[in-house]
């Protein structure tokens, strides 16, 4: 594994490396970690990397790294950049033969996403997308309860993404999260529909395996001279006629990363909170609601993709970290795979792909189509 | 007190009768109880009355009780009939000099609801509208916080108010609840809408102090046969810029009254649920978040409305009853103050009046406009 | 209903008489509230009573009432004074022929305990304890699960009663509440350990059915110059070789009434937490845990007694004073069963007795033989 | 680092390699993972490991290794066996000058403690003892707090370990877990009081800085033909005064890891519960309940303890593996500090040491003493 991005002070790329690290499956070996090509070189230093592998330019890694034989060059690369880079980086790794895995949103345009969709199903090559929270165990049972029809056909999904740490101009004070998510060029068109917005649509398909197909979309920039939305409130049409509500916020004071879904069908439904993972909730029309936790053997006998997501036993939480490991994990695997010109295991595909990464960028341009138009309803991009 | 409604196998007749009776200062004398004079009279019995003053006919008993010397006579009346009823119901007793304390939603109309406002203004008698939710101590609490400006000015507000009792077809199988509030004739033209929905505006607009100006909403009927909408889902703007979500929805199996609401300032959120009515939940730009629990010497000396509005220690839980109970307590204090011509004590006054019962109703006629509107926002109606 | 005690500053004799009320079965017509005949007379007033039923003090009370007819003088008399004076009034009543609800504990002494038992069996009075966390409809489904075997054989029960606040010396500061319960004089020897342990005590030998055997404990007295117990720690043996902990508190700073049970059986266990009182936690050996909701049918059809004691739907939340006036629904409908000569429905008969305030003076000796004994197990006292 | 113990079918090995593995800064080279040869070599494959460095038998291990040079041989190696065979494995270990990382219970008797106490402090090597709950970073928070006398002095700790997996003879059925913790030569005496309770002491001891002094215990056996207590409940009192409870259980059906502490001290209480171990409830006497969130900085300004055991931002939660990395994390910082002759940063010091060992086979020692024993108090063994 290499990574491009994840230098100092970066957040989510010293994630990535965690998660990579922590089933002992996968090992970095190098990267270009920062534009700047000191700090790529000090990262490396502090991640015990073999000097000759960290590299000044991503450009400069993929033009070295093919050069060494397969087997010891990068089995394949992670992009933690900001937004903008994502199409470029992962366009030049793909064509260079690398697998690759991505941060989301995958691209900042629809057009981006489609490209990338071809030359991943040209290049042949593993692309996964880091839509970390389908790693968590609990969002695969509850994905596996609606496959199998027992909360009925879904008529309703609440689906929220509250933050709060936005709600203050933080990118005034030269805080580093919070300059590049604000800035349009850097994040796309769309601030917080962009950076959780995103998870919320991706959790919402993910669990229902609906797609939706309108968008009723505000879009409010609620901190004075910010470019991009802080604040979104959606309504949802679902292809069978479900309806739901999409809301996410930067802006709602000391909410910190309160993803959470409510999924109604005709039988049952279904409640799960990210900032507590290990809980599936699940209600009935004239029973008790069973609270399903993970680490329980009913689980794993009944979702064995739940299963496979599962280190500990329950009662021993597991939390972010371990989902994103999850994806690396399936990711890894089919990867393996590949290189060894094997049929992966069905369970390994179970992570995010170039068309979930698609789909984000259309949810995007349709959430900001939408917020433009004073029509209620906007049609899902194609 | 009288009242109209309330008979055998209706529910919320004798909640009120709980909550009136509950501090000792309201005695029911008498009533009408049912349409059909047998249930009424078996009614009567039930509750012990004088069977002079257990009525066939809401007009009888008008007519009955004026002929008794003031201080015998009903000194108000409580309207608990199908939605239609309230209207004519509450404009007889109000014109024959009645105080009303009348259930929600206050008519079927907003020119009923306008016609009541005038009759209000004219009669100069005391007109209570049972929104209970804000006799809940917590939530004037929170209203005293979002007043004195503690969470800044507010930005984003969330209310809902899901229940699953009618995600099956229950008014085919002859509950009297289900029926009644399922035939647009009585229930008025919006099912869910009027029924809960009502209670999540009035619960938003009274903690807030803010206006709805416009929505934009989604009506559902999910249940095959049912003639009204059994979910609602809006984005709300309000008169200070602010931005929000309102849902509510009848199929949302498992759920039961989960009336509950966030709200995010500039400085601060609050957060609320009617199932867990003793605690409010205060979240800060840089602190840990606060658990405001009911009874506690801090709450009384913030807020002397949520003060008045406790009867039990912290940790004695109180509920749904006690709320109720808090309306007629300040609704009975002020009718108390009329009949001796006295000025109530201003804490006295808090309580939903014709005003609120206008606002319910143009909020539903705005609904159901803006669900028939392909236009994305609907200006609140006038 | 007559009441002796609950004059102006109590606590617990308003909550009775809202109690009482709160369903219009029992009408409070006239009591001896205070001991000082002035502050008697200004609750009467205040509670439009007919001064004439107001007296200055109880024997006056029951002298007088006496002479009234049946049918007109008080059917019953709740006494709600400070601890010592239990016995000697409830004595009084029931040798004048009243039926008597008593507060908890019964008496100061197990000797006095069995005074009364002998004079209940011997004037066939009915008489009442208010233990009224038993009136929770979810304990009593909780017992019901526990006596038709669905979690077998109990083996351990965990019951804790934390408060806060006495961890100041509040009776110091002319606190009327604190004031009686930290004398020994007025509160029987144990402070925590009468106020509320006893509620614990009484607590799991309900749900369980189960009878303490031997106690371990350690009372503790942390506020300086106090002259009672302010904190207890105990351990517990049961009669069928369960095992437990019962610990209850009123120095645990920042606890309310945070009384709470876990029992677990051999094949299931039972949590219930008397501050969010309308849910029943079932856990099990390899299923998902169920949270039982109050209200709705699958708790009635399970539990007539748990039905019986539900006035609101699901959701709609009952809590503290509801469950006293279950005590009272049932009590007085067995009073009311013996002024008619009938025999009582089988459920009305589910109330605390006197047996009940024996098992609790019981307790309580025990308690304090055990705190003062240097044996690490003290049988429970008969 | 290199491992003894760990291999297939086990479950703690796992864990300690995935929390080792997870900042990066540790890398596992070789062990001795099975008693049995073939599952040794088995588990060095799995873990891509040179096969040189897969040992037999951990006496092959230390001899091959120390003839390593330094700097390539194994700075430090985990032993994660049953307990019966810390001890010895230990002090080869030391002896021979490896550095030592070791499950809990540290030994199977107080003797042995004592003695590898002094091993310790003869040879100077660095020992940790994986008692994971202490790597929490709520705990450290929460440390911080009574060390700076937040809550005043101390009164009255309750502390649990409820688990239900051992509710039936799970042993009998061949399960490896609960086979060796059921063999008292394996596990010591006590089989639920060294299993769990011990993590219960070491809790309350690590937050408050007091030491238990008493302790009266009641040890029970609920499953037929078990040879060690499945059940532990027990009376404590503590160096300054304060009184508690501690109760564990293997029998309580429903419970996974539900390790809680709650602490009242004169101004102000804590709670803290392992299964949502990112939130610190902190109760006042006459101020809202707060909840401190891990991740914020109000936490890490607060306890720079808290702080460096913290990865993720709030609301991104972390669990069990991170607070066990966080316990590698300062160990490893103090073995590199003592390869380095350098002086560790005194945060990495933070980690429990063989004095916590000693104090842990104490506790248990104490504990089966006091079981046996007709006095209430057994004072702690020294």
């Amino acid at each position: 594994m290499g990574m491009i991005g994840g230098g100092p002070g970066a957040f989510i790329g010293e994630v990535h490396r965690k998660a990579a690290r922590l089933d002992g499956g996968i090992e970095l070996v190098g990267g270009a970690f920062d534009i700047d090509p000191q700090k790529s070189k000090q990262m490396g230093k502090q991640l015990h990397l073999n000097p000759a592998r960290v590299y000044s330019d991503y450009k400069e890694m993929i033009a070295a790294e093919q050069k060494l034989p397969e087997g010891e060059r990068m089995d394949f690369v992670s992009v933690c950049t900001p937004n903008n880079w994502h199409y470029p980086m992962a366009k030049d790794l793909l064509e260079a033969g690398f697998h690759v895995m991505c941060e989301k949103p995958m691209t900042i345009s629809v057009d981006e996403a489609k490209s990338l969709v071809q030359i991943v199903e040209k290049t042949k090559r593993v692309f996964g997308l880091m839509h970390n929270y389908t790693g968590y165990p609990m969002v695969k049972l509850a994905r596996e309860m609606v496959k199998k029809g027992q909360i009925g056909n879904v008529r309703k999904i609440v689906v929220q993404y509250p933050q709060g740490w936005l709600a203050t101009p933080l990118e005034k004070s030269g805080n580093q999260q919070a300059s590049w998510r604000t800035d349009p060029k850097q994040s796309g068109g769309s601030g917080c529909g962009g950076d959780i917005g995103t998870h919320a649509e991706n959790l919402a398909e993910y669990i229902t395996g609906l797609k939706m197909t309108h968008l009723s979309a505000e879009l409010t920039t609620f901190v004075e001279g910010r470019k991009v939305d802080d604040d979104v409130n959606c309504l949802v049409k679902y292809d069978n006629g479900a309806r739901g509500v999409l809301h996410a916020s930067q802006i709602s004071v000391g909410e910190e990363n309160d993803l959470a879904i409510w999924i109604y069908g005709e039988k049952g439904g279904l409640e799960w909170h990210q900032e507590h993972p290990n809980y599936l909730y699940v209600k009935w029309l004239d029973k008790p609601e069973q609270v399903f936790k993970r680490g329980n053997p009913y689980v794993a006998a009944y979702s064995p993709a739940a299963g496979r997501a599962t280190r500990l036993p329950s009662g021993h939480p597991e939390a972010f970290i371990e989902a994103m490991a999850n994806i690396y994990l399936n990711f890894a695997d089919t990867v393996r795979a590949n290189l060894l010109n094997q049929t992966p295991d069905p369970l390994a595909l179970d992570f995010p792909t170039v068309y979930d990464g698609l789909r984000g960028m259309q949810f995007l341009a349709t959430l900001l189509d939408s917020a433009n138009s004073e029509q209620k309803w906007t049609a899902f991009k194609k």
